[in-house]
């Protein structure tokens, strides 16, 4: 079981190193590095893919904005040229090979740099899932993080995925139809577009996990047990990670809107005001969920507390009332040969009396004490 | 049962669809849009509702503050027409009909941009009520919020309601008396007016919240138990949607009083100063509930624990007095045929004697350890 | 029992009006409004009561300064005429009539505008006092909060109180003695004495809840019970309520001071440092007393623990020494004709020493475990 | 038992005083004010100790640098003469007489103005320390705070002290001797020597409260008591304490080094960093050692809890390990004439057997559970 | 058992002294002070290692960066030496010899002053580390912290550490091979190159750190005890005392890369903005893991209490089931003559069916208390 965040990047090989070295430091999901070319005009849009770099940098077409997506961060050697086709500072490429990088907007003389953190939840398989819930067991439905990057020049913009999975999907599907207005508006705008699924995609994560929190909430309420402490704390965590991913993101857009370079138009900043007011919003949602996970843990441990207190009473309540009973029998079970009343004839219907009055003073008492 | 805010919306259908993409997110309350056209000069005020948006925006007269109230948000088509009539920014409308937005204030050229989340408290059926306090069970009296929007322009306002519920009636009412000042005023008053009774309703709303605080306080000294325990976790999780539906209240009154636009006269911002106290106060007074609503839960559980010490106390000392003088006895039951005592003729009564030392015994032990 | 500050305030009556509607809300004190209007130069002092406003606005001399108590807020009309003689601002008024207002000072054309709240004792009759200590029931000895609020302008001054209680009878008394300099400076500086009082009571107050902790805790040392969780809870809330009530002070000093308008001089600003420095240290007091109440909390809670833990100890301890014992005498209690040993003549004894050595056995099981 | 911080001082009596009244507020620790007064320049030093304040300021001689170190503060007038002479403000001096202040630093006209709590650690007579930790017990060993103030003009430094403990001897010892470059500079120079000195007085206490806190903590573990948790609520208030007297330093330190009035020479500048520094490693001191102690209040609770479960589990093996059993020996000892086996030959080797059985059933069932 | 940081420093000898007196505080891990000198420029490197001071500052040549390394700092004469030779103000000397400092950056006039604190993992014997993990046990495995500081001219630097162990060797090396820039870069690339040696420490650490704290989650689950309580505790100090290590770093960094002296060129600036980043990952990865390590105290304390639950339940379902039956044993097994029943064929099977009866009603009340 693996739960806490970056156990296996080792840090430490690092040591030593001289700044600008590049290295991979991350886990490996794809066996070969994978390479994707948009061009588009206003009027035009291609799309080309390959495991090749050189000829994609070859016939970069001087007019158009060029965008190539980079799948793959463990081949170092394609990153470095096309770091140095766009001459892109070495310790630029360095934070993009290094997936352990908190989220981060940078400007750089003709270049801007982004950092993202993209959650992604991971499914149980479909049969599973309408079954249990699928945050009900830690194994499965996980969120895990991916670190997405690009440099964004005039006319080019380079992005850098690890897994592979396709993020962008739908925005290369809006340059390829032509919808919306982005083949109209320079690479800015498609900083923007790319921002702007970013923050959808956490949108969606908080979609779900909310719905495993309703889930998680009414598992307490019927029948809470460690189980649900696990949860609670699986929850704890996955908010936790994805705090740490969202809240510079905040920052992030405002640098982004505020920078100064020719890069950032003035007709895209209105719709990074309203990406910086959503990701305000999935701020606010974050923490709502931390205050109401933090709620559900005190609730599960008063209501531990408080069984504790109902079996306790049912305990005390059964012992005190026939341990005074068993005493009297046992006295009258001693086998001494004078003992008053043991040849009496109402001898034991005198015993059972004062058993039922001793019985009935302790009704009594359990009743001032109301635990009956 | 539905606790946590927003389950029902699925941000994901929106993933990837180009900015400005006009889509209804969150309930639908009402069948029909319905819209109500309020035109108003210093000395006349006209009324007129529909559900038909084209003859309303057809004869928009031109002198006068003209303020339409829409109704329902799922027609899309409808509010499409009247951002066009107005021509308000598509990313406006995007606001305006996703639900889940966080209280804000935009200044846009040309007009302003209002949007905020208003309480209501659904009481229960009126002949439950005396009997056990609104807030009692959590099913009954609930806190709910609805998104109100408006833009406001020149000579015009229009406002957003999700759920038909006619919480601006006081100023329309006012409006068609010329009751106070608000005919002779602009479109900023208006929007002073607004804000100030969506003000009074988080006033009301806390007002009522108050007393079922008082209830639940009263409750939990007379009988604690789980229900109160759900109770205040009731409250604290409708304090903290009041809290994050207040905080960026105040934030929005003061950008309103700043703003800079011609929008906002002076003689309108010793108003809004007042509604930004007013806001503080509001704010004040929920986190001041909030921290009451801690402390019940300290109390309760302290009152869990200290329960479970009396009553452990209890089987302890009957359990400590009785065990010993049962083992008594019960050697003395032993039937072996050679036995001291057994046949003595005060054997019974010494055995008793010693069982009566140990009783005392151990109640000067409870003395000294200050249990009885 | 009334817990809560503000349940018989319903903020609801008030939705819907036209602001500066005058409206008292709160609590009515006093039958009657009193009036008292003290009017001094340097030279003289000279003071009026009265129940009627007119007269004492009508020869509101033009030479010296025009001091004017309010006492009582209901009379809505009184207040109003007030107002209309000095041309303040009908949001002032309101303010001054709405009791549940936060401590804020505003500044105007031509006057200042000061809210307070003021924290008063409540002790016990004084023979009841010096047995229990006046805060050993939470029904002797509270702490209640008057709202004092004034104008000030550039000779007159008018102050509000709800209750009738003389607050300022010490600044009353220096002016008509000519103690001090008050008699020699203007408004402002009136308008400091004040301050200096109001933040004086605050000391006062403070003062005998500092006595009244230290009772506490020593109580909490020797006898701790559901009584002093009670007690402790009520510290909280009163400290809760001193804490909102002073914050804001420091920012209402501290905006007098820095006031740009030729109503507060130079020379009183060093005096208003002071006020300063005393309302800082205040609020140091609260905070630390507020650490010390959530410090005996945690006394408290794992006191119950500890002796929890020893009350378990000692039914365990005695538990388990007998139970097995018992057990071997009810196995020689049974009725079986063929049983080894019952007719051995030593039988009794070879039985007893065993249970002699299971007792010795449990004792040095004790003491491995360290429970004796 | 006297463990708040602040019950002896009344501020009551205060109230109503025109500012400015002086009265001594605090305990008396000396019979009688004590003086003394160190002149020295470049090349000369000399100390006079007296009672009487006359002579003292008579020859103030004008040469060199005045120190004058009044010890004692009840004697009010004493110290009105001193202010008088030096024309010090009558709120300074009502500050200096008020041992309460919160530390502060404070520029007026021709002279500044100091106020610290100086903390010391009374420890228990030297036989007694060796044995048993001077903190082991919150009678013996206690931080108690001095208030220290001064007044320092150009030529002329005014000291006061509550208890005579004389703090800054090795100042005036280098004074005497000549030692490092105190003679050669003037008063900010002496004063930043009285602030390092109080500084290191800090240091000091903090270096014993470590020592204190490291004993407890091996305690904790050897025998956690009550006794401990009282030691660890103790050093929390000690903690409390220490953090309100050394937060306003750092505000005091740096205030006095951006003072722009003549006195604080630039080549003093420096040093006064210096010791900014050096009170930033205390406030990280003393917070590094409350999140210490509350760690520590975590261990006990969680060992209190943990010992709990032991010993139930230890109960709860032993009764449900003999109950059954004793249940059967009690079947078979009942006294009917017709039981089933009573007559058998091996009829009690049969219920021995099974006797053994469900002993052997029980300790199967510990081991799943998991408790043996 | 040594747990606090600072336990054997004392303070308290310091008190009095002038300021600038020079003292070792700390404790001696070396016998001798060994220096290291290494002097480069774009074209050579030589290094020369010595215990003698004195033909180090001989031959200093002027040509080249001339870079000493200093181990071993209780020799108090040698640094003072060198501090004069380059003309180093005594409060620097004095900071450098106070191994208790906290990490910050000053500027002087002509040369820079770094302090930092380095963690370094001390890790068990090879052989031991690979069974158990070698943070298991809190006397394996451990971070300790070194004061590393140094003061860099405009072609000097001299760095000062405490144990000796060779921190720095990596870039030695690569000045050495003319690896990198290094060579070709002024003094603020070399102090940068520390720099970021340092913070890739800081990285290695919490690797380690990370393993450890995934090993503990694991044993938490499987088998929590005060084993792990321990555990917890000891994580928590740990990175209290990292997350004071690393704080001020990030504002050191950025002072460094904000100072304006001629000492720090804009071509180092990139790296130093590189390293800032690096240093806020570092406090982001502490923050992490410390929320981590507190929901692992709440897993450990919420486990304790459901299993006491667990434990109480077991207990209470015996007890309750057998005291009935027993308590009916005891009354047929009394020695009256006349009992009705004794003597009654079917009487011991009358008893036995209610006794039946009685276990029957039990187990119906468990499965309606949900225990069963």
């Amino acid at each position: 079981m693996n739960t806490l965040e970056k156990p296996k990047v080792h840090y430490a090989k690092k040591i030593g190193a001289p700044p600008g070295t590049l290295r991979h430091i991350g886990d490996v999901y794809l066996e070969k590095t994978k390479l994707r070319r948009t061009v588009y005009t206003a009027d035009s849009a291609d799309i080309q893919e390959t495991e090749q770099v050189q000829p994609l940098l070859m016939d970069a077409s001087p007019t158009g904005i060029c965008w190539i997506e980079v799948n793959g961060l463990h081949d170092v050697e394609t990153i470095e040229k096309i770091g140095r086709h766009f001459s892109i500072h070495p310790l630029v490429l360095e934070d993009i090979l290094d997936t352990t990088q908190r989220p981060k907007f940078e400007e750089f003389d003709g270049y801007l740099f982004f950092v993202l953190r993209v959650p992604r939840l991971i499914k149980p398989s479909a049969g599973a899932k309408k079954q249990t819930g699928y945050f009900h067991d830690q194994i499965k439905g996980n969120i895990v993080f991916e670190q997405i990057s690009w440099v964004a020049g005039k006319d080019w913009l380079i992005s850098f995925g690890e897994t592979g999975q396709d993020v962008f999907e739908s925005v290369r599907e809006r340059i390829l139809t032509g919808k919306g207005r982005i083949r109209l508006q320079s690479t800015d705008y498609l900083c923007y577009s790319l921002l702007d699924l970013i923050v959808d995609q956490f949108f969606s994560v908080l979609d779900d996990l909310g719905d495993a929190l309703n889930y998680l909430d009414e598992a307490l309420v019927l029948h809470p047990g460690p189980q649900q402490m696990k949860q609670i704390h699986f929850f704890k965590r996955q908010l936790l990670y994805l705090h740490k991913a969202v809240w510079p993101v905040r920052e992030l857009i405002g640098a982004f809107e505020r920078c100064e370079s020719g890069l950032c138009n003035s007709a895209t900043r209105p719709y990074l005001r309203d990406s910086y007011d959503h990701i305000i919003q999935v701020i606010d949602m974050v923490e709502t969920y931390r205050d109401l996970v933090a709620g559900m843990l005190d609730i599960y441990l008063s209501s531990i507390s408080y069984r504790l207190n109902e079996v306790m009473k049912v305990l005390t309540i059964i012992s005190t009332f026939f341990i005074p009973l068993t005493f009297i029998a046992g006295v009258y079970g001693m086998n001494f040969e004078s003992m008053p009343g043991l040849r009496w004839e109402y001898g034991f219907y005198a015993v059972a009396s004062l058993m039922l009055a001793v019985a009935l003073i302790m009704i009594k008492f359990f009743r001032i004490k109301k635990w009956l």
